[in-house]
């Protein structure tokens, strides 16, 4: 299908600039001579995924077990499911691992680590498990130096369960704006990290991978001793929020929403769009950064990007297109933007912006489409 | 299936409460003696759309082509599709009133109403049209007074396509919390539609429906003289945001996502759950109202509210439980909240929240749940 033939509202991947956005962080990976194991709840979509282990990763991260078991289904079989996973999801765990899928669990907290040497024990299960490091203190994991990181170490490992690995994820990357911070988080991911494993070898407790990453740290990182392996995910689309730490042009962002105009507040200066949340997403990561662009950023059909216009507001099914200077281009709001005119709109968030569709249109450079399936759910 | 069976996250309906406020809304608008359309929107759900028949309602409000087929595929014809129709859209509400539905389009633009005259005229198709009346000017729509009104009226009135009526939504209502000010808007939502009316009879052209609508709204809405139907979504579940509006109480609210406590960070005073943002969605609407329930209100497993405590944070599979006061409660948030217990968080918005999960677990008074599926795109 051509691009001006797809209904609106649409999720639209560029091949080009995905291919491009692979390659890059891909690169970067061989460079610092680590695995790269990408994080796939960005796009939740094989077609993507498969472009990814083509252009060299190994293994995949997955933030559900709907996921493990979507693309273990699909034929990917090394996957770390990297939240701490609740006791009650085990027997999900042990029919992926007992088909055969190379599934790795991680935890951050003897509860859980007791209930999965337990329930192995109880199923004859050999579990691998990866222990959670908390580098930044943004969300979970356990400290390189706290006591309860040994604690898990030893319940997991005096009970036969095979310590894979530790991991950690430094999100609070997504705060930061110059290369300097980034690349000084990169740096404290890496270290924290390193030095959770050397306390788990230390104590007597093999510890073979060490695994880092978020898309920020990933590409900022300068170098990766000790580390094994560097897990990303919305570096494959990229989005507003990633420009604006710093990480991509908005021309390498490689989602758009393909919107509609369907009506015009002139008096106001405001186009009204067949986009709204629903397509965009309630993701608002733009308005705590130096740049905010409402709910998107418009451009033309043809990735021409627009400025000095900005999705300002949005209800469930429709969008508001409006200059982002009060009075600015005003008068020519329904010249500009007619009805019937097709827009494509960077989003704030991939992650959140492609999880409104069933489906992305994956356009390539000649205008040809065609479609890759994302799934929902848990 | 019983509650504590559901694996997490899971998104449920309370059936007693959702009938509950199912009746209240039909109440009033027959006290009203107005016919009530409900917006489907909310829950994409036959089950929830077949209670609301059953009450009483006539026809329903579509916000995509998508809901329209899948409702009329399920046997409701008397359809509403209330966003302003994009010219391209048209081959589509031709193939579904080709087969027997009465499905009614909308338009506030002369560009749109022409589009419809000139391929209804082409094809054979006598469509029907409600015109779009902007009463608060929050977002799309012919203010009553304005030129447009008539023109628009007349291009399809002398085209030969059949006005079914006018219909407002005065959205705005979302930022009131008073019961007078709420009350006001409805007066101002009625007395504005029906001068649309007015004005469009007096020069000729039919305009048998008056539709007005929100869910505040018609709650605050104590006589609707001219009108002839009402229209409303979310007040079928209730959330947050109307909670803080103040049409309903937070034991109203029907929709909650189930979760589970994964892990802690005791220093912080934080319990992680297993509902992060996909699961409650990026809808913060109480972020700028009176209270700020952060990403949602936390439960007992049995609904129990737990005041003093709140989402405060997510990321894509984890969520931030944390006291609402700092040091309060901080000590005990892993003896409070142990790694397992499973929780109901109340959302922000029920539209957006529903829109993450292909299904609702409808569950009965007994604790006995039942599945309903829910649909997603476009």
């Amino acid at each position: 299908m051509k691009l001006e033939q797809i209904e609106t509202p649409a999720a639209l991947i560029d091949i080009a600039r995905m291919q491009k956005n692979i390659a890059r962080m891909q690169g970067h990976m061989n460079t610092l001579n680590v695995a790269f194991r990408p994080h796939v709840k960005t796009t939740k979509c094989i077609d993507v995924v498969r472009a990814q282990i083509a252009a060299g990763a190994r293994g995949i991260t997955v933030s559900t077990l709907k996921e493990a078991e979507a693309f273990f289904a699909a034929g990917i079989d090394d996957i770390l499911y990297a939240v701490s996973i609740a006791p009650s999801k085990l027997p999900r765990a042990l029919a992926l691992r007992r088909q055969g899928c190379d599934l790795k669990l991680v935890v951050d907290n003897p509860t859980a680590a007791s209930a999965i040497a337990a329930f192995g024990d109880q199923h004859g299960e050999n579990f691998e498990v990866w222990i959670e490091v908390d580098t930044d203190g943004h969300r979970s994991g356990i400290t390189p130096e706290q006591d309860t990181l040994l604690e898990v170490g030893r319940i997991l490992h005096e009970n036969g369960v095979k310590i894979g690995g530790v991991m950690t994820h430094a999100g609070s990357s997504y705060e930061l704006d110059t290369p300097q911070a980034l690349a000084a988080l990169a740096e404290q991911e890496r270290a924290g990290c390193v030095r959770a494993a050397q306390r788990l070898r230390e104590a007597g407790i093999a510890c073979p991978a060490v695994s880092v990453g978020s898309t920020p740290t990933a590409l900022a990182a300068t170098h990766l001793e000790g580390v094994t392996e560097v897990r990303a995910g919305v570096y494959v689309l990229f989005d507003l929020v990633m420009h604006n730490v710093g990480v991509c042009a908005l021309d390498d962002i490689a989602l758009s929403v393909l919107a509609t105009v369907i009506g015009h507040q002139a008096d106001k200066g405001w186009a009204i769009l067949d986009a709204g949340w629903m397509a965009m997403s309630r993701d608002r990561g733009t308005s705590k950064q130096s740049h905010d662009f409402g709910y998107g950023q418009p451009c033309l059909l043809n990735g021409t990007l627009l400025p000095g216009y900005v999705v300002s507001g949005a209800n469930q099914e429709h969008g508001i297109l409006s200059p982002t200077q009060a009075d600015a281009h005003a008068d020519d709001i329904t010249q500009r933007f007619p009805i019937g005119m097709k827009l494509r709109i960077l989003p704030n968030h991939a992650c959140a912006t492609g999880a409104q569709f069933p489906e992305y249109h994956a356009v390539a450079p000649d205008g040809d489409s065609v479609e890759w399936r994302r799934f929902q759910g848990w």
